[in-house]
């Protein structure tokens, strides 16, 4: 991560001062910002980035006893974050937070993703959770759970697949029933559920779950699926406010939640991933079996609770994908200015001396691709966790409904596109490295495993594609898409009137807004789902490198008029993306444009 | 790997059988090339897939001792698939080989890249160093170290590059000193070789290593460059011919080889891949220090030896990046087929019973585009073997020189674009899969980890791209770009002809063709080869794109008029090329057309 990239885009591009206008955050300076920016730097490179490797080649592993073994480094370097009080960063003063702007904690999470994106998952799982009992919760809830969780004692997951229902949440067996007793919003939980990062460890006294379950009678499909808080261990005399209560909430008996076992993976191996059973009566809490379990809000409404937590996830997987992309951009470009290797073409004298790596064209194209993905994708990162913020703090409705809509419309490009090109920025660093990249003696063959995972979790990239074209597109009568192209066409507008290469780039760009919208268009022409969504991957696609060339234009008008090599870097990356990247969306559109029926006109028997 | 796919290609569009007529395989019918075929596949199957996760899980070791540890199967496996012949396969009858075409003996080869890419790489190495001996190597060193690579007793390895210099052998600072003694071409070697795979083990009683080095007083640079050979233990009694001998060479004293240490990568975990030093003074053969090696042909002709061996190991090398895209397409076919999750587009019934993977769109598009990379590689990999066949067997040197320009020019590309794109295939596995595909539970994993390693091995794809743009099209006055050009348009013109389909795709190849050779002429000129090859990497996948679609043409008319469902697989893969894929390589040309110089005008203190 580059302190100076940083800082150019919050200050220099998104002016985050700004933000300390509004009232939330008008104790915060650009001082406090800094502060929290540069003890995340510290903190990640001395606690964190250390046992990367480490925690990579000894994966947790589950004992005899069934309990979890991790490495000592993970639980050292999460005390001291939670200690830090960064878990608690973005929330309200009132719940021991310190009311940081949500791009500035963004910002800070990508220097411990980059140095650490295995024992960083467990606080940010644990701050999403948070957010959404805060903002969901009764009051006795958010006392027994979100204050013990803020404090760094208790960590959270998201239970939402389960082995039969990956992406289908639709199919999610689960159940919940009506539990005896006085407190009315107590069920008992019975089912599995699979891929829980952070499902079971001793990191923390206790795991608050949050588990998506079916109440009997209700109706199919996500209509009849309602959320739950289902602790590891009971909270001991039940869900009170600390007032009722008398004090901070303490763990109580074992709740019936049995880790089956860990899931083994290609990368991301320092965080434990989990199959878990709930109430298979392994456990008897309250003297029975059944997995005890807390209603959150009205039954049936567990799927718009749910997406609170998953809009900020989605966002939070993009961000991490950028971190690791960035990393390996980082370690790429120090290897190519120190090691040597080759001469320039057309050197003919062969006792002429090697040149650095960084002299080859091929490698300057693979270095500055690398730039360009991470640095836009950055961009991007940062630019919808300011729209978090303004949504947050919005002055009226008005505002609040477009910062809304346009969060809704990015969101899927925020996940998938740094998830897709940040993954191909590490198999970049790889080949620069060459041999030595693809050994473990590296870093980058690590990051390249690593994130791999983005275009799988939280939504799978083709999921995204059907959220982006047969939802955010086309929902409010199309207002999503005419926002976008409004607020792209802004840029494009400053861009024009800057002159030179800015206004070239803002003509590329408009043309292929324009363009992406007409698509849309003819897409949905007759309403004709199978034939819209065949190649709605290829839009997600189209679409992301349409939004990344966006940024671009706007950090080279940030650029505009300073000297240097940061600057020039900047140009030159947004050089690279008009001329190398924003053309590949010519053959994707003219695709879709046709409305091609390969695959639907496809019998599965001719593969 | 696919038996009805390998006959397709194999007896219905190559028609190998043809080359039945040619002397050197008139012993041979389609029930030899077959019974090879069913062997390969009985014992890739059962000795050599059954423990490639194992070799993964359990890389090789070095013991105390400085011996390595390999898991017991390994040998097994190698063992059988020596004493079957198979090693011997495609040489001559006289050193007790089955004289098999390279086309069939490199379709055998698939089964066992695909079942267990590690295990397979010691057998494929030594017989690529075997060929290389056959054809440059004296009677006596062809005795010596040919017969028993082929016999399985000894194993092969090419040893190029040095921890300092891998790309560019220019810089071999390996040397090369004339030993005192009556044998005249025996030299001691002493420098540092890396990357060496089969490099030591204990799987075979000796190790024969092909070492580049440099004899003292020669040309700098590449021109200086001889090769020898650096026999793990020296032949007892020297080099000599079995008649001489009285028998088959026997190993004698421990030469001055010694394994520093074992490479830990990310893939071809199973492989031994090593750090050697060479005549450190650990062992005195014949009493005194230094590593007893024996010049191949003439001195300072060891580049142009090495690549007798490197071209066929680069289409080897792109020939087991098919495998494992094929292998990862496979498997992520069936679970497509068999795994139930979400509904159709527009299915309003969330009680309707949820549809195979198949069924979506978006998991059709990212199968048909496996089978496009992997079966369209599978076919260029199988039309290079088959033009080394007819290169060996030529009538006249007319032919032998076409066959030999054409194989030129296609081997860059044969090594790279299966390493580029069978690897995006795995990816597209990992894809279908989801999160059980990102898991070691599952296959695909581990061919994506061991496919990694294909664009950077045996020349990175960068290099292959110089080859390319710098060497191979431009080459005797660019006989080779109008060679490959008119070799396209004979396919374009049959595909006119057959009309339909075929006409459409036709005019598609047609045009890009024509387009990339007019590109070529721009690129070059006003003969700056630093912009000439800035983008070269670019221009290897452009050129890679156009072959796979002549590939797919040619493919779609060997299937023509042939019904069922393998023949409508054919011409679904060749539509899903022509309109997904070949476009793709108009940005492409557009940008080289350009002659574009952002990489060219970067100063590196931007980046």
């Amino acid at each position: 991560m580059s302190r100076e990239d940083l800082a150019f885009l919050l200050y220099e591009w998104l002016d985050v001062e700004t933000l300390t206008a509004r009232r939330r955050f008008a104790e915060h300076s650009r001082e406090t910002f800094d502060a929290v920016l540069e003890l995340s730097e510290d903190m990640a490179m001395s606690l964190f980035a250390p046992h990367n490797k480490l925690s990579d080649a000894h994966e947790p592993r589950m004992r005899p006893d069934g309990t979890v073994e991790t490495i000592p480094e993970i639980k050292k370097a999460l005390d001291a974050f939670s200690a830090a009080g960064l878990i608690a960063g973005s929330f309200d003063e009132e719940l021991g937070g310190m009311q940081l702007p949500t791009v500035v904690a963004r910002a800070s999470t990508a220097w411990f993703q980059a140095a650490n994106v295995s024992t960083s998952g467990y606080p940010f799982l644990t701050i999403g959770n948070a957010n959404l009992l805060a903002a969901h919760g009764s009051p006795a809830q958010v006392d027994t759970f979100v204050r013990p969780m803020l404090a760094g004692r208790w960590f959270g997951t998201m239970c939402l697949s389960e082995p039969q229902a990956g992406s289908s949440l639709a199919d999610v067996t689960t159940k919940a029933v009506k539990d005896d007793g006085p407190e009315p919003d107590r069920y008992r939980l019975s089912g599995t559920k699979m891929w829980i990062s952070g499902g079971d460890h001793e990191l923390t006294e206790n795991i608050v779950h949050l588990v998506l379950a079916k109440v009997p009678g209700a109706p199919d499909g996500v209509k009849g699926i309602s959320l739950f808080i289902v602790p590891k261990y009971v909270p001991e005399g039940g869900v009170a406010t600390d007032a009722e209560r008398g004090g901070a909430a303490r763990r109580g008996e074992r709740n019936d939640v049995v880790l089956v076992g860990l899931n083994h993976k290609m990368g991301n191996r320092g965080t434990t991933n989990t199959l878990l059973q709930f109430g298979d009566g392994t456990y008897a809490p309250g003297g029975r079996a059944g997995a005890v379990g807390y209603l959150v809000g009205e039954a049936n409404k567990g799927l718009a609770y749910m997406f609170h937590m998953m809009n900020e996830a989605r966002i939070g997987v993009g961000f991490g994908a950028v971190a690791l992309g960035y990393a390996g951009y980082l370690a790429s470009l120090e290897y190519a200015r120190n090691r040597t290797q080759g001469r320039r073409p057309g050197e003919k004298d062969p006792s002429a001396p090697p040149v650095a790596l960084i002299e080859h064209a091929d490698v300057r194209r693979m270095l500055l691709a690398q730039k360009a993905y991470a640095e836009g994708a950055l961009a991007l990162g940062l630019y919808c966790s300011k729209l978090v913020d303004e949504q947050h703090t919005a002055d009226d409705d008005a505002e609040r409904a477009r910062t809304t809509l346009l969060l809704d419309v990015l969101t899927p490009i925020a996940k998938s596109w740094p998830s897709q090109w940040c993954l191909q920025a590490n198999s970049l660093a790889i080949q620069v490295l060459g041999g030595y990249g693809y050994t473990r003696d590296y870093d980058v063959e690590q990051y390249y495993r690593d994130n791999r995972l983005n275009p799988i979790h939280e939504g799978t990239h083709g999921i995204q594609g059907l959220d982006l074209l047969g939802r955010k597109m086309i929902m409010q009568g199309g207002a999503g898409l005419v926002l976008l192209a409004q607020t792209i066409a802004a840029t494009a507008e400053r861009g024009r009137a800057a002159g030179g290469e800015a206004a070239g780039h803002a003509a590329e760009l408009s043309a292929a807004v324009e363009r992406l919208a007409e698509v849309t268009g003819t897409l949905w022409a007759d309403g004709d789902a199978q034939v819209a969504l065949a190649n709605s991957s290829i839009y997600l696609e189209a679409a992301g490198h349409v939004v990344i060339a966006w940024m671009w234009l706007e950090q080279l008008l940030a650029a505009e008029g300073k000297d240097g090599a940061f600057y020039e870097g900047k140009r030159a990356a947004a050089r690279y993306f008009y001329r190398y990247e924003l053309p590949r969306t010519g053959p994707q559109l003219d695709l879709l444009a046709r409305r091609d029926r390969t695959t639907v006109d496809l019998d599965p028997a001719w593969l």
